[in-house]
């Protein structure tokens, strides 16, 4: 009888669950949506009940090893969510020990972007790795950290917040409550920003004056940047000198062997990694330079926050197995 | 037979050496000009006659179980000291293997501030912390990481060098060929530069306008701040502004229980303390604010660097008999 684990990745809009097998595969998946839900013992019902009527289209009965669940503001520690920035519950939510009680398996949660470092470990670009930093491009910046080959967890479970790290404390105006956080700059929230401090400081045409900011989404940036859209390409330039910088301070904090971009960003490719690259190796003590690589996830970017999730199950059940 | 291990600090220009039993005991120590020697052979032969002297001095011929060493640029994977900083020696140093073939006992090397972090956890303030971060503030700003309850080496052996991030990427030429570096600014070096920035910038008479930058230490900063030497006063809030900005991004890269501070800069007490908890709090993202100690070392300063790198050889011996 082959064994499965359940990878949850419960966003602001969609919460998407897939079932997962060792290797990585995801064999079925849906998603539900978290915003229908008034109350969270009925999103946790929903939830359970897609998680079933997966289960049940599984050819052979497969054994349960396991719910893992990615989620912002998660904690691997407490099992919760807590303070949640993109869900309606604000209270602490004990989602680990509600899916443990539902389905008399083990249930782990972390943060999103600890989710994913953990795949790129378990399935992706890092499996030969000990020492790497995850980066997650999405509404916000996450980070996820693997030292010395465990996810770096922290005193109190919420380690690797790169996001809001601070480039001028003077700066944007972030939901966290601070001033220039990096995700202020640095995600598809971030770049729009950009687009339009740009577009304001700047007198040359460009195809993106004729967005509103509302519109505006990190394709068409890249889309007008690879047409020669100056404005377009500027915003790259900016993006990645200031994601750059602070990569710079991240790797001299945990001197990674590399450090993976993933997510909408991301996929701008060279017009990110580039100036990026640049800036990090300029900001960064010389003893470290060349060292470092910046390398795209090797996770598929749809089926990613899923398999991150499950991986929590599969590194646990081998880590228990070792001890 | 009672067991002891060797201590050594390399500086620029002393080198400590010391015998140290299990419970940190300094037990006897001596120095060395690390100046007065022109070739590594014979500095190295220097050491080595010393530390035999010293184990001939004990009682009850102890047994030695290893040679720690802390020193600027140590490199705990490969033993050696690489492009030192402060040595007139800048090939790479195999002195683990040194030691090794000399004395016939394992021989370890990590960087002064790995050292002390180590040296905290085994004797000092953090015997019961799994997460924290260890600041030594001398000439230079080290930092030493210890996650979940392992020194944090990363994937060169380089991890912590905090005094090299970024405050101002047109600031404070650094000695390593950066600018703005945040040592700099925060170390007993950084914080002479500031007060001549200070006297530039304000008209207040200052006991300190009658010191030459040569002349002037750490301790006459103190001493005139606690007089109520207004530039004086002003010069600590604006190096424990910048350390605590800078903390705030340490914070949430790895999420310690506390950061400890340690040397000369450290003693002047809440006149460093108070300005740096403000600043780090107040840039700190929400979620972790309140969580993480600024506290000082609890090592005596003078033996912690020897304590700290005879700590290496008892951390090490001790996750042996783990495995």
């Amino acid at each position: 009888m082959s064994s499965v684990a359940i990878g949850i990745d419960i966003g602001g809009t969609n919460t998407k669950i897939g079932v997962v097998n060792r290797e990585g595969k995801l064999l079925q998946h849906t998603s539900i949506e978290t915003t229908s839900y008034e109350m969270v013992e009925d999103y946790f019902r929903g939830m359970a009940n897609a998680i079933r009527e997966l289960l049940v289209k599984m050819e052979g009965a497969p054994a349960l090893v396991g719910v893992g669940v990615g989620a912002a503001n998660g904690n691997y520690y407490t099992g919760t969510i807590d303070r949640s920035t993109n869900l309606r519950w604000k209270h602490s939510i004990p989602l680990a020990k509600m899916f443990q009680d539902e389905f008399k398996v083990p249930s782990l949660i972390t943060n999103d972007a600890n989710a994913a470092a953990l795949g790129e470990m378990v399935y992706g670009n890092a499996k030969t790795m000990k020492d790497f930093v995850m980066i997650t491009l999405g509404t916000g910046l996450g980070s996820g950290f693997v030292c010395n080959g465990s996810l770096l967890n922290g005193h109190n479970g919420i380690a690797g917040e790169l996001g809001h790290t601070t480039v001028n404390p003077n700066g944007r105006y972030c939901n966290c409550g601070k001033r220039g956080c990096l995700e202020t700059y640095v995600s598809a929230t971030g770049i729009r920003r950009t687009v339009y401090k740009l577009l304001a400081d700047h007198l040359e045409d460009s195809e993106l004056r004729g967005i509103s900011f509302d519109d505006l989404n990190t394709k068409m940036i890249t889309d007008a940047a690879l047409r020669g859209d100056l404005v377009a390409k500027l915003c790259f330039d900016y993006t990645g000198r200031i994601l750059g910088m602070k990569l710079a301070d991240t790797v001299v904090h945990t001197d990674p062997e590399a450090i993976f971009l993933f997510g909408g960003l991301a996929q701008a490719g060279e017009l990110i990694f580039a100036p990026t690259i640049k800036s990090m190796e300029e900001n960064l003590m010389p003893l470290f330079r060349g060292k470092v690589k910046v390398l795209p996830s090797g996770l598929q970017n749809q089926a990613a926050p899923i398999l991150g999730a499950s991986s929590l199950i599969w590194d646990h059940s081998e880590n228990q197995k070792k001890v």
